[in-house]
């Protein structure tokens, strides 16, 4: 197999930004979404970075996502707030919301910043990423935008792979990033080993009848099965409860499958956390012990065929620093469907 | 097999408070700690209730706990604190801790308090369940008092099962309270296997070969697995890098194994976060949306063989009102350990 061609990100920018552009979303705002979207393919969450477009191009041409949104916090206490995002993009709805935990915890020590009518916004570590440039830990909680997952022991997929994502800073050491889903894996993952007719291991998905599913074309006669079991099911749902429910966001039945559905608001639910670690004590002290931590992990004597213990985040972190350097990988199937967006939007493809 | 002997919350309490003022603990401290931990037994965290009473005597018999400590405030903000335990017993130093974030979330909205200097302090629910009177959701996390768990590809057993509880109020249903060791199984369950002379599943132990442990009597020879495998990891030292190295608690190589020292304090780390639910919208539509949630997951589809789905904290629902009706069960072990305690500190025995 030939190597992926490999995009710059400003390149990659430049055309997400083009692409929002020409269906009114207004410049600034484009270009903060296309930031972010570069961001998520420069660290590595390639399924949520430009391979997205389409579909989000695709739901705001439907008239399901409202590109002038008015952004704005709906209720707040010295550490918390509410914003509702107007329908608007997850990207500019989070950003802002990130912006306003981070300040507010400068005051308050913590701040717990809740959204609701939001949309799909990426990866869960671009958000829990912001606080850590304050030096803060960041948390960031969602409600999926599809339901994959039903409660243990049952058939009804009531529950999504609720992702949870935790940024804590480091010293000289990389950050430690944990961007989990709820689920033993993605169904992104599913849908990759079925365009490579690849087998899932045991594990993945169950059938109807309980038992092991391992054909991803048969995906459908099935669902996603939680971490730990029961305790999977257990996160998923306290998720669901404190990033949809606690924000009157969509949680359960409610909530809308976004990728079969080009017109329905999804009402998604966020919620970042920034906790100010200046307020428990010295900064520097802080990172020492967490290099200090991750030395003594890494430096863990391993498994027979095991050649390095990572810690969360750090293999993204060696991705950021490639694709940042070589551009990212840009397999051909999804450089021919950005080719024929850029074709149907009348904008200049990516270069 | 006999049924066990069951015994009323409050001769429990009363025993457990006999013999932490027979250490010299205050009455109105060992007061506390014992309503604490007959709760824990009501509740039916039977691990962590009057089954630890002798050990945390030898603890503090041997030195290991201060039995007059200064619980204190050592840093705060208006939605954070820090509070030293002063290596007092784990229960004193967590309610302390659960009163000052209610108290902050009041007017905070939402108050993270982290515990440096603590000890074990039961189950993570009963602490994660005190914001619920308060109509605020909460959440705890803890540094383990032993470390059963490596790095994921390592053998080095540098992380402890750190638990997570949340408690989320209802309406008319159970609250949902999810409390949960990031480990597929908890070490306590390994060792009831070892005492029934039972084979664990597959899945909960694996050897220093890689492979499946599930003789309980060689344990000492492998290592607990995580939820998820590389997530559980994840998540084991996240909640460890915010219970313990946040509030300069122990974390990793510091963690000591209080199961096997009777002498050296823990500098246990825990954290509390009270949310107050009337910040984000009407506390009456939060707990109708959550009861409607409750009923959906229930009344799903289930699987061949399944009688009915559970919610997190509906069995230990359950096992409340009837162990509060009907007293606690007490194996006869226990019962003669207890005994056997009561002669060792020359106090009245559980009646």
């Amino acid at each position: 197999m030939a190597e992926a061609k490999r995009i710059k990100a400003g390149e990659l920018e430049a055309f997400i930004a083009r692409a929002f552009e020409a269906v009114d979303v207004p410049a600034a705002d484009a270009k903060t979404i296309a930031e972010l979207m570069a961001r998520a393919d420069v660290n590595g969450s390639e399924g949520h970075g430009i391979f997205r477009l389409p579909q989000y191009i695709r739901r705001i041409k439907g008239g399901a996502v409202n590109v002038k949104p008015n952004i704005r916090v709906e209720r707040e206490a010295p550490a918390m707030a509410l914003v509702n995002g107007d329908n608007g993009m997850g990207h500019l709805v989070m950003k802002r919301a990130a912006e306003i935990a981070i300040e507010k915890a400068k005051t308050a020590g913590v701040a717990w910043v809740g959204a609701q009518w939001s949309n799909h916004a990426g990866p869960a570590s671009l958000y829990a990423a912001m606080p850590m440039a304050h030096d803060m830990i960041g948390l960031y909680l969602a409600v999926g935008s599809a339901n994959h997952l039903p409660p243990w022991g049952g058939l009804d997929m009531l529950l999504s792979t609720n992702p949870l994502a935790v940024g804590v800073p480091a010293g000289d050491e990389a950050p430690i990033v944990l961007d989990m889903a709820t689920t033993v894996a993605a169904y992104g993952k599913v849908k990759t080993k079925a365009q490579r007719g690849e087998q899932m291991p045991v594990g993945w998905m169950m059938d109807r009848e309980g038992k092991p599913l391992t054909d991803p074309k048969r995906a459908n006669e099935g669902f996603l099965l939680p971490i730990g079991d029961y305790k999977g099911y257990g996160l998923a749902l306290i998720i669901g409860l404190l990033a949809g429910t606690l924000n009157r966001a969509a949680m359960g039945k409610d909530v809308v499958d976004f990728n079969g559905d080009d017109t329905t608001p999804t009402n998604t639910g966020h919620a970042i956390v920034a906790i100010s670690i200046e307020k428990f004590g010295e900064i520097a002290e802080f990172k020492q012990s967490v290099d200090a931590l991750v030395r003594d992990l890494r430096a863990s004597k391993r498994l027979p065929g095991v050649e390095r213990i990572w810690l969360p985040g750090e293999q993204s972190h060696a991705k950021r620093a490639d694709n940042s350097k070589n551009g990212v990988p840009m397999p051909d199937a999804l450089l021919s469907s950005l080719s024929q967006l850029a074709t149907d939007l009348k904008i200049a493809p990516l270069s």
